[in-house]
């Protein structure tokens, strides 16, 4: 019989949207194989215990080299920063544990592609957290684009922006620092938008990018909670050493192009992860903010009222609706936290690979690397190259 | 061979909006009767003059009662206030002379019939300037009423609010004085959303409404011009004798229920002219501040796609949408009048009644009177006693 | 020290969603009294099993009257169907219970009034249900409100818009069924404005209001979970003795006028809960299916760039948001049930009142009662005859 | 005394929207001195005459070599096909008139350069139509950047989208062949994002493009009027030899970062002209479709409403709104030529050049080419290379 016992390392912000999914599963899908919440790592054993009763784990482990041979769990949660998914990653496939990693992969294509091979020959499952594949509104776009009722694809825009780091006193967090996350706002926001092309569109061919980091020195952080901080005041300052903006170019496999955009310095977006995509039939745009909208346009509708509609995914047509609560009800970030957990569970009762997984964290690291390339070569980088 | 040559009384804001109807309409249907701009009439001369020149008028008239018995004109425009319609329509009418006049119609139901009487006896064309019927949105939602495609009507709700004489202490402009204005937002802001409710309902059987004076004193007005005045500063103050908001609900002929807001007390709302109809197969909304717009929904979509579609009524297939620009390119307010005054020379080329006239006039003065008694009297009150 | 071991009854749609808050709470607010989920109620033994496995609840209880007497609970949480409220509440308060309650209360003023007498002669704290007030966006209303920062209050317009029984046949569910749901559109949706508009603007003098039943015959149900159900197909017919739709305008105590709309037959408005407040220094719109948004105008911006602003209520500023996901990232339906189990997990820790309580229950059905009254007797009714 | 009287070469889409804007400006502008409609220049006598009188022009004339040199006018207004604007603007630049030259000025930017340096030594005023710098939205766009209250420019992007072209069997219409339209999207609509890029942010200091022409054959246009036209059915077809679609990113010199996309392919757009600006202190956003609209977002707001306003621009303070209509009501494409006929007239009278003038279209120009430039040698450009 199938289980699912889950070690997780790292509790701050994915952490707890994790615990919250795994928690929260089995009351809205009791069909899935029931995730348990078996142990909880992290390195400060005082902060790690109190996380591990607020957020409702059985057990903790403050290395995670002991927590990913142990034989009570099946599973290896990595939500700890960037910079170490790959050495845990690489140690639990050996143990035979199955993956779940939070995106990115890792900090470079080469890593996550070890990352791979090192599942693949383990013979474990795994998954990548490209959440955002599970809102029911961008289940309905796949589904839109998928059957062909948008005809052949022209055009895939993208932009996902914030704000939060606009006041140039903001601290240094770690997001902010290369050597931990790896890449600034094309890592973090970026692989977002990549993962939703790859998902929606298909492949990418070659792309071109640009970027900036417009404040380039910042106060030390002093502390931080997921993603605010407080800074240090009048002391040391240090670089920042990632990108604050990133804009790219793309040329798909299937003809379309693509405009993308990430950014944490654009006023007034909390958290603008949209997109648009035209085809030859139609259109579709999905805001985050507004995630429990899918906006849909067709050709093939009456001349007199052709325009954009705006459909509320929460249909019992609609795909994960039925489990939550009537039509017009809406869910928030936090669901699709929980869908990704249920593809997760289904997967791994099922015996196949989840999806996203791994080979799409490898895809999504290759146009990361592909742009980041272009940046520094000031030409386009196609994919074949990398 | 038919002529339309007209002579106009009242040069402010509804005349400006006239006269540029007029002076453009042959540009943009030409194959319409052009209307001559022959003569414009106002009480005083020196401003009458430097008004006919600005907005293109051959001959001044500073005496209506002579201006309504020339033998060059065809038609007398009456905008005017309200408070003289009656008396200039029944001249007119007398001297054989169309009538095109703003609404609302007169000061009271009895007298707008006398109107109607007179016009009707005269053999005279008539028209009442209800020019929000005139939005190529608005003619694509009769347009949808009318075919079918929302089913039978079960929901109207209309509202029509503004925020301009918020501040206490903008003055007491004529709008604001009974006996000039008949009323106050329910005869200004109420009479559009009637007549709208007849254009794209049908018959209202009975009403009930509330009002309020919000500010009930406020100072004299020094000068105004347009919806704007400025005030007398610290000098003396006189009583607001309308309404500042009325409600009333009401139920149709033909089985659907509806309710009504008009105010001036709507912070934020510079001229929110809106309804949203509630059919068995569909609904539609509409706000005036995007007239380019109407809002559609048909429970007929596919049922995964289904959300108020935001149709931008430019296309070749809309009225009036051919003679102005190309698709998405957008028109504003001074459009409706130009569409009505092509209404007003199609029907006098044709020898027909235009649409919206008289009759409607009286019709729309019929459910606002008998608002007025269901507020004095605190009960419901039928179409049928008045 | 204190504790709350909870007796829940039903488990259908409100009681999935008080599980869903009552399991969550200690994972975002673990500062709370933690609520446990004691024993489930309901008749049927094997569904109600099935249930209390899902939902997570430790122990069963087939007959109401067993549990609100059970020693081992502290708390009795109804959400049966309406009609049976008030026994259990008397039953539980007697037993010296605390009470939560849905809402509406009661079937009648009366028995609302007997159920917060009976809770407040038994010293037992007590809440009603109206969830909606713990919208983070709804407490940013209150605060705007209650700070002054709108001046005083003008209008308050609210409609509560749904679709689901548009289809005549679909079947007559006991929402339909006045024996069993006391109400229809008025008392489901209706009961959410009135709350609203205490919560906000504040007592409502005097009513008058209009209702229709649309489809006045339904096949009889079959089977229904949630929301939906399945009609018997050809079978016999039902009389649907609640209201389709209800409509009322009202005066409040402190000069606002309001307007309300409660429907089902709002085609395209799967749940339009929405309202909107003008003040004399500003206005505040919301609507639930954008419920982690509220549109702001204020009178003292700069005069140039005055508009409503979309604030996301997503900020830690604003009430509940900081315990959830960072600025940007949105919340759901459920929320509202997280944060008010949070309210009455708080209250008795602290021994006092949660609000809202039954007196606001029974102050909403008053002026529910009130507005059936006006409706049959076609006039206004003055609360103060209640 | 200062005179202007036009002579117009070109009367379809924007001979319309230029004529109105003669015709119209007196009334509402009456303190500019007023453009006579001397004389209508075309090829086809009968379509000429015809086109003359409906648009109110006093005179026509077949060869425009002849008007460019007639005594009776000021200034010659070039709206005939981009690839003839060179030759008239050099004449009549020698014959001493002033120039209004619709965009963009010239198949090459050595062209435009040439009409600038024309325009200069014959000492005449000269104006390019950048009609959409003369929204009023727009203006209040421009006000809020230039005084500051944005901060420093991060961000610009511009998005132009049609949809006119998406179905293949849309014909081979002037403006789909290079030779006479220059460019597709990119000159076409790319143009005006470029010109607001300038308006509103600054200089560009380099760019990289990529392009697409999605149908690459298409039947030859039968006949034709303003932006569409119909096919020659079953007939011979042609190569399209432009561009469907542009894509580009640029850096500009003060340091912001911009994206630009121009499509005539993407559903449901029928003219999405917009464009969203983030500065250190506020953001913008601006849509054509809603062009009363201006969403502003500043950081200056209270930390607890904090949001995109939505400003209509139709209060007395934005510029131009005086002389339309009361706040609230709106105004359309058009008013953008009537204003920007108001700033020629202005212009003229003061002696000084207009805004936009050659200066500007050379500008655009160079950025076009270098655009150009860049996608054929898939590189950065630099404008100092152009």
């Amino acid at each position: 019989m199938k289980q699912l016992r889950i070690g997780m390392i790292g509790y701050k912000f994915m952490g707890k949207a994790h615990s919250n999914a795994y928690k929260t599963l089995p009351m809205f899908f009791p069909q899935a194989l029931k995730p348990e919440m078996s142990v909880l790592c992290g390195r400060n054993a005082e902060y790690l215990q109190e996380a591990a009763t607020r957020l409702g784990w059985q057990d903790t482990e403050t290395d995670w080299k002991e927590l990913v041979t142990r034989d009570d769990i099946d599973l290896v949660d990595i939500n700890a920063p960037s910079n170490v998914h790959k050495e845990i990653a690489l140690a639990a496939a050996k143990a035979g544990k199955h993956l779940f990693c939070e995106k990115p992969l890792a900090l470079s294509l080469a890593d996550s592609r070890e990352m791979l091979q090192a599942a693949e020959e383990a013979g474990v499952l795994h998954m990548v957290g490209f959440n955002y594949r599970f809102s029911p509104a961008v289940r309905l776009a796949k589904k839109l684009v998928e059957s062909g009722r948008l005809g052949k694809i022209h055009h895939f825009r993208a932009w996902f922006l914030q704000d939060w780091i606009l006041d140039p006193e903001f601290p240094l967090v770690w997001r902010l620092q290369k050597e931990i996350a790896g890449s600034g706002s094309l890592g973090d926001l970026g692989a977002h938008l990549i993962d939703l092309a790859h998902f929606l569109v298909g492949d990418v061919e070659e792309v071109i990018g640009m970027s900036e980091t417009f404040i380039k020195e910042r106060p030390l952080a002093a502390e931080m909670t997921g993603l605010t901080a407080k800074g240090s005041g009048g002391g040391p300052r240090g670089e920042v050493t990632v990108d604050d903006a990133t804009l790219f170019m793309a040329r798909f496999a299937n003809g379309a192009i693509g405009s993308f955009e990430a950014t944490r310095f654009a006023a007034g977006h909390r958290s603008t992860n949209s997109f648009e995509i035209n085809g030859s039939l139609g259109s579709i745009r999905f805001d985050f903010e507004r995630m429990n909208e899918l906006e849909v346009f067709l050709t093939s509708d009456d001349e007199d009222i052709q325009g954009f509609r705006r459909v509320l995914a929460t249909d019992p047509v609609h795909e994960y609706a039925a489990a939550w609560w009537p039509t017009g009800h809406t869910i928030g970030f936090e669901h699709t936290f929980i869908h990704e957990v249920l593809e997760l569970s289904n997967a791994i009762e099922e015996g196949r690979q989840p999806e996203p997984n791994f080979r799409d964290g490898v895809k999504c690291q290759a146009v990361l690397e592909a742009v980041e390339r272009s940046i520094e070569e000031r030409r386009w980088v196609s994919l074949s190259e990398m």
